[in-house]
């Protein structure tokens, strides 16, 4: 069965950017040495599913980041928009997230990274999140683009282990018990 | 110098309690026989600060919790709404967090344990908040009251250390390095 999988930096407040997906809050935490485990999931996964907003921040990088295959969710974009020496790897759709993986999981896909606070939001709505591996930043930005959102009822979760760094960087992993949908 | 601590539970999700108060999320985690540091933490305090709605909550449980002196800051409430068992240790004010800390530091206060949302957001803009004890509880409830609110700018914390529990529970503890205000 393809599974969906969560690994994102959180603010103390629940934020994963600022409002127009700024990072800065993120990038000058002093984290030079640490292994948060970014790797070993990367690794661990086929590709990835997020939507434009994370695409075009990622894109603002210069280089682009993933070797691994990437779809994008957006009912904005198209295939056109995304830069020719990408396109290879970098699929923009309109599917729901519950067609997403099932498109996937006929492509062979078996765990899939999705990023980003609103597609996180959907895949969880559908049921479609197995695990998440949450980084706190010590700190509170006040206001951004929130993780998590409106639910049709609890979500319980289990705790499964919690590193923390000396950067202070805490980082938890819980598997979602009672998927909803 | 007199200053304000937080120790409190919320939800993965950001939440101290659903929209009208409820904490049946909370208190249906499986617990027992786990020591999160409430006692510890409240014999380090001179007494607590709360809002109405935080103090209203309090008052359905039927026995009032506290032996400590307890503050409610409300602009609806009257010492009148206070019952009368509980009068002689609990003081409603209309005063602002700056001011009641005035007040408090006059009554020889050096500790204030500062609980619920709004009141801790609004102490947090303040700068009146030297450290956080916060515990995450192992579930995403969707909406309800926040913790954390809107700021001037961002809030740096210092993580001083987390301890994780069998029942999920996740308490890390931090040092606000940046009050603002």
């Amino acid at each position: 069965m393809i599974t969906g999988h969560v690994f994102i930096a959180i603010s103390l407040d629940g934020f994963v950017a600022r409002k127009r997906g700024d990072l800065d809050w993120l990038t000058k935490q002093p984290t030079d040495g640490e292994d948060h485990g970014y790797d070993a999931f990367m690794a661990s996964v086929d590709g990835l599913v997020m939507g434009r907003v994370s695409f075009q921040a990622v894109l603002t990088f210069g280089q682009w980041p993933y070797e691994k295959p990437v779809v994008v969710m957006s009912h904005t974009l198209s295939q056109d928009d995304v830069p020719p020496e990408i396109r290879d790897r970098v699929t923009v759709t309109r599917l729901g997230p519950a067609e997403v993986m099932k498109m996937l999981d006929g492509q062979g896909w078996r765990r899939v990274y999705v990023d980003g606070g609103k597609v996180v939001q959907s895949f969880l709505r559908n049921g479609l999140i197995e695990e998440m591996t949450l980084t706190r930043i010590p700190v509170l930005i006040g206001e951004g683009l929130p993780l998590f959102g409106a639910l049709d009822h609890d979500v319980d979760c289990e705790h499964l282990d919690t590193r923390t760094f000396p950067s202070g960087l805490v980082t938890s992993r819980y598997r979602i018990l009672n998927a909803p949908g």
